[in-house]
């Protein structure tokens, strides 16, 4: 199986897309290819000699091949022809913006590539927190009541204290702040609004549990994660967030109940079947008085949340059975010819 | 001001697309080139001469010139090098899916072409008839009640007669069916799982009233068609509903009180402003007990309705200006040189 990992994207995450495919590189087992795209949404072959932090930083990755999405594949050209790259699968290895929103698995679907990732729906419903929660509450998933504000829209809304404010758009803890008093609102809101035209307004409570479960669901059988109790701060910056994947953290396997287990589980369940099939996504949920809550899905999450699995690989070559596009539909043209027949008119 | 119109693409409406695209060749006031995807999602330059239906139908346009898009355009081959095609914007004329699922968007955007059509998180929403009703919702715009049928789950739902079943992402009335007892029904189902997995049921009103409006917000102002009432049938079938804007109808403006109209406006308003700015979108309403309901939204109306506007050419012209994409996200490699200058890990 040849896979093909697609990174960078431009996004807030740029980076964090390329730490997270050089994580990935050492630890699947498999032909990998590394497609680099740069923040002029270039396609480039990396090496796999190549694919370190420098080859990015100092641009060296342009002296590489370029690609060029075509049906069926990425190709790359000769003085006479191109060359289409050996590849059975992508992973869509993009986060944030580009790669969580939707264009990749438009693009995929649409120069018909097969690819390990979220779909266009599941990107759009997942990438703004205010559709994530729409999209909850319609399957019957709780998420903590909200408010939101809109940019140039003349609002007096004064949250509780403390609060937290999120740019509807961004992973990454980007924007993101909490806020004690008035004062801070107010700067917050302008912060957040520096990134977004829509924020979401939380109750922060500072009391509330959160744990990760990563997974994905192959033919009718779901593939769990162990459960993660991520380190409590405040809330992880963007570098404390990141570099927890790359491989040198130590894993809090959360303690609890069975019943606590299997509610995260059938909550994560709801949320993945069926919007998130060809993704290996991660729920982060808050619980509160034995109650579960989302509070986001990551449908890209950093280097695949590989760490909580126990046998990361056998995941991913699973996962390419629901890596297939949808249908083509066949045009018959049955319609102009039957206009061309009656009418002349075309 | 050259417009590339885009049309065909992998849909149901494919020849419809067609249709809309030689309609607007006769109405747009401007520079057409005119870029065809065919049922491959592969695009060919049509010269305007060849913009009939035979040159479709017959498959004569696979002897056009081929593009293909990188960044800032589509490109045509020659020996040595490449010619961009002179674009200054794309109007995204691709019915159905790829042009109102998202696909043309995240094309758009990725590529970073200006573009006249919905963005990607309004094509998603429109697109799919059960997040249409939850953006409805969430916007303080009624919809009918409805129940949603899933495909492969043991349902024994049974609708009110009569009721009207809908595919949840198809337009023009394919898989579309009004039922009238149990038989009817499970018959329906069938029809209506051949092309989706979730099936929109609501109780078919034959007294209800149907009211299209058009229109777009260039800046902070709106700019509205006349209301049509749209000729009354059981429900239009895919043939009635798309020769309707070849430009041979009578047009129906409806005859309607201040307050009503102003109502619809309103309605119209509220789905439209953030979400679909950039596009010239046709809702479709229903009218009953002088309530307004949203029945859906068509964000790429077949020909962009250009027959409901008393100068089309205008509106376009100035649609232009919403056309721009999101701005690009600068990378600067702080990240990578900061975990470089520390531990020299990656």
């Amino acid at each position: 199986m040849n896979f093909a990992i697609l990174f960078g994207g431009n996004s807030y995450e740029h980076e964090i897309s390329i730490v997270s495919a050089v994580v990935l590189k050492k630890i699947l087992k498999a032909n990998l290819k590394f497609i680099f795209c740069d923040e002029e949404r270039k396609f480039y072959l990396i090496p796999n000699d190549k694919m370190n932090s420098k080859t990015f930083s100092t641009k060296a990755y342009k002296k590489q091949k370029e690609l060029t999405l075509r049906q069926k594949g990425f190709y790359s050209k000769n003085f006479f022809n191109e060359n289409k790259i050996e590849i059975d699968c992508v992973i869509n290895l993009i986060h944030g913006r580009d790669g969580e929103d939707g264009k990749v698995a438009s693009l995929m679907e649409f120069f018909d590539i097969p690819f390990i990732g979220p779909r266009l729906e599941a990107s759009v419903l997942s990438f703004n927190k205010e559709f994530t929660k729409l999209y909850a509450k319609n399957i019957g998933v709780k998420t903590l009541d909200y408010y939101m504000l809109r940019k140039n829209s003349n609002d007096n809304f004064m949250p509780n204290f403390p609060s937290i404010l999120k740019p509807s758009r961004l992973g990454s803890s980007i924007g993101i702040s909490i806020v004690k008093n008035e004062k801070e609102f107010e700067y917050a809101k302008d912060v957040a609004f520096e990134f977004d035209t829509d924020i979401v307004v939380e109750d922060f409570k500072s009391n509330i549990k959160e744990y990760n479960l990563a997974g994905c669901m192959i033919e009718n059988e779901f593939i769990f994660s162990i459960i993660e109790e991520p380190k409590k701060k405040e809330f992880l910056d963007f570098e404390q967030k990141y570099l927890s994947f790359s491989g040198n953290n130590e894993l809090m396997e959360a303690d609890l109940s069975e019943e606590l287990k299997t509610k995260l589980k059938d909550n994560f369940k709801k949320i993945y079947d069926p919007l998130f099939k060809g993704a290996l996504i991660r729920c982060d949920f808050f619980v509160l008085n034995n109650e579960v809550y989302l509070n986001e899905i990551n449908p890209n999450p950093g280097s695949l949340a590989n760490y909580l699995f126990k046998d990361f690989n056998t995941v991913i070559e699973k996962l390419t059975k629901n890596a297939k596009n949808e249908n083509k539909i066949k045009i018959n043209y049955n319609f102009l010819h039957s206009i061309n027949g009656q009418k002349g008119k075309l």
